[in-house]
């Protein structure tokens, strides 16, 4: 409880500007914001651990739009959503009328007369999913304002072409609780590096928003990919500026090696070159299955020819002391276990596998605190009735 | 809080009679019972407009059965259940046994051992939808007879064959906020219309259901359609009769034009016609997939002949100084926006569609305020304590 | 509220050890396991009729995962859960990523960070199901034990391909029901018997989990099948062992008839071979369609040769002064009914259908009190603080 109160007092002292904001990209958002955020996530998992009931909704939907499949980031957001008292309400595409006509701005208006909250992935299309999330929010807002609904639901970013905001803050709270502080992140050497995969069209935004947060608190940070599989270009410019504003560094190498020297952090992780995803987006939009096949066996013959971007103990020897972290947004493709050859080795995996299941825990934590910090002005206030309340989750 | 206890004092009033009845068509319900509903329904949009939690179940499920698609009626439901406490639980038949041989009234038991509300979408089968609806309740009936439930779940109808009452009631609300009480809508000319459509097999219950309705409050209701796109007869007649008894008026045009003349209320909406949905029926029952193919080429050769019954600048022209009031149960088939040629010109929606919003957003507090009669005796007295006892909605 | 603390203070005399176990096999739990969980069954039961809430929960997930199609199950565990205050989480398969190399251990982990029960039906592949389980169960013990998880999420098997312990712990609680107490059960000659089904590949785990259970309790149990559609030996053999123990007896008979005779239960229903099943499974892992397709010809080829295995007027006759109490986990396949020749006729089913609806009713409370005992070591403790909370499920 001593640990709790500590927290609040630190979050008294930041000066969030999130109420009513929904919440689509971390570059979008002060640093205040973001730490905000981080306490806040930090604030309910201590609350949670120790029986305290953090619900601040009586009754209220939580909606979901999943355009992707997904296990973690779906359990993470329900996990949120009921923890604060809200019960989820999965908008499926494929029972819906949405098909028939039904346009963005009235769909997002009819499933929010009563909804407090809506979660959107949504990475299948380079150029798409941040701006349908962009479309929602307008409509939302034109709603509200016209005293359709009587109040404005906030948004949160489940993952879209550009960044996947909960991952990469997620990320970050492991990387704090590893390494002690944010302070302490400073001059960190943190490698995202591309990695083999036999798949294809993985999407861009877990390294781009991994280089999109990172590059904000002093680390230098290490892009590595082969010729071809860039980011898209204006982030990999947005982290450059950053880290230049943070104090700390941002580079782009085409070896993996060459990033892991000396790394306190690895990052390794397939995507889908940018250009590459790009004529998937064309092809997908015109349901081209024929082009799409082609694309697809173009470019996994590009991956083959990259075998060697994967995980083994050797590349790990490269880093600080032979003992990096290793992180991964899971599920990783490891070779021997779920794939022949992938982007790390089982017996590098299995090292750190725990790890990457805390660097996942974080997830449902950043989730309730970025819809926390969305409904209440003062946070540290309201976590301070919650405590007074002292409410058990759990017993009678 | 002086205009919910106003509302109170009104619903003490009335003395409906729907104590654990179900809600399957609305003219088998008094006026008191309409109105009933629709005071109900307004005191719990106050109440949580105002943050106050109307929670009357702990904990309870109330299930959701659609045999259609929906995005509204499945958010509606959703939001009214949750809002009084239950969760959803959706049967979905695609996961369930039922296919194997589990009769109507067996699983309308298993699915209700602890649930107190079903919510049923039926509507695709003409003769079906409402009949299968009786079948479960007459299932819940044994089995609450016989000691197998503890309680007896409440049916509502989300849309039949027959009625989609929750939409007319809500329509009915919609018209009521407009014109300020339901006295002021005696005298009031709706026209409800049929429109083009480039697809069909639309259900027939939206446009029967606002008949079936709006003639029991002294209204001119003028029904047009081209020839052979009639409505069920028994509900035509209905209309007709349930007009002359409250002093308003029915009749039945072949002009969108001769229907807009003058009316205060324009309800355009296609629909299949009722021969083409009887071959339709008899069709999906055998599983007949070429004579579906055919029947539908037929029939939108058909609909083709009548692609100008669609509401445009000019048409709206027709009406009460050129302004009448456009409605629309959603999603429209939008000329310009979601086809090429529909319903209605993307202007004139444009002009109503804040309108249209408004017009839906009633229906999850109708649904609601459905549930809350079914389970007290004195709706008043409830409403009363809720208000007394003043439990925050959302908040610490 | 009498009648409660009475059964409350019966079972402060047992001494239940499961506390914090997952429930998968009837067999592994001791005498007074059973006995709590029955107890606690029919105390939830008696406290909800009572309109007292037994929420322990203030927020919380339950998750449900189902490899196959269910309904009364499915719903079964939704009321258990929504009745503790837990939201159902369904891990739909189709929309994760599991597909994707996600390994059982993963998965177990990412889904539970703020899970309180998983319950899970597996029951396709013979050798697989339980197995399923327990990897789930040693996954959730490391990411515990790792401090990946909070709290280690409780298992309930809903039923996997070896037993169906929410089934016959349901079914042990009919018997209870119908014959007034456990005691009474001793000397009862029950007949669980094979019969005739017009599809093939129905699980043998019910009659495993019948027999498996029922002889535990001093009963007669008698299995009959035809030649060749013997059950997994071992839990045959188990059957035989502890009926010796408890005083009971055991045989196996290739009659109908003969099991029926003097019987005063009979459990009629129809199975797979245990040798096809094993057959089955393979071809199901390797995917051979056509292997399958010959299968099932073969197997229901075999099936006819046993038409007469069917339950009618004249069979019941053999019975205890011709009126022993049927019973089936349902659906049932009814002759005239559900198919045209079938387990039973429909006018057997009809004069016992309102018990096998009772029979089903047991399984959400006996979900439920699984559940319970899981997270309190006194149960009997906890159940009288719920009694003196006195709190309305229903109700303002």
């Amino acid at each position: 409880m001593k640990k709790i109160e500590k927290k609040i007092k630190r979050l008294k002292k930041l000066k969030p500007e999130l109420f009513q904001k929904d919440f689509l990209l971390t570059w979008e958002r002060s640093e205040d914001d973001l730490k905000a955020v981080l306490l806040v996530a930090e604030i309910l998992k201590d609350m949670r651990d120790n029986n305290i009931s953090s619900k601040i909704f009586d009754s209220g939907l939580s909606v979901s739009q999943f355009r992707d499949n997904s296990t973690r980031t779906r359990f993470s957001f329900a996990s949120a959503s009921n923890m604060l008292g809200m019960e989820i309400q999965d908008l499926d595409e494929s029972k819906s009328q949405i098909a028939h006509g039904e346009t963005v701005r009235e769909t997002a208006n009819m499933i929010s007369f009563l909804s407090d909250y809506i979660g959107i992935r949504d990475d299948m299309y380079l150029g798409e999913g941040n701006k349908y999330m962009r479309e929602v929010g307008k409509a939302l807002d034109d709603g509200f304002k016209n005293g359709v609904l009587p109040k404005r639901p906030g948004i949160v970013n489940l993952q879209c072409d550009i960044d996947h905001p909960t991952q990469a803050m997620a990320d970050l709270q492991h990387l704090i609780d590893y390494f002690g502080n944010l302070e302490n992140l400073k001059g960190k050497k943190i490698a995202v590096s591309w990695a083999y995969s036999p798949s294809y069209g993985k999407p861009l935004s877990v390294p781009q928003g991994i280089i999109g947060l990172m590059t904000r608190f002093g680390m230098d940070v290490t892009l590595a990919y082969p010729k071809g599989y860039n980011l898209i270009p204006e982030v990999e410019e947005l982290a450059k500026k950053q880290a230049d504003e943070s104090g700390g560094s941002f580079k782009i190498v085409d070896s993996m090696e060459e990033s892991f020297k000396d790394a306190d952090i690895i990052y390794p992780k397939s995507w889908a070159p940018f250009h590459v995803m790009e004529k998937r987006t064309v092809l997908l939009q015109n349901k081209d299955s024929e082009g799409l096949k082609k694309l697809e066996q173009e470019a996994l013959a590009e991956n083959a020819n990259f075998k060697n971007w994967t995980v083994d103990d050797e590349k790990v020897k490269l880093t600080k002391d032979g003992k990096a972290l290793y992180m991964h947004p899971l599920p990783a493709d490891i070779s021997g276990l779920s794939c022949e050859e992938g982007e790390v080795t089982d017996k590098v995996f299995e090292k750190y596998r725990i790890d990457t299941y805390k660097e996942a825990g974080h997830k449902p934590y950043i989730i309730a605190s970025m819809m926390f910090v969305n409904k209440f002005k003062n946070p540290a206030k309201a976590l301070n009735k919650i405590l007074k309340r002292n409410k058990k989750r759990f017993g009678i």
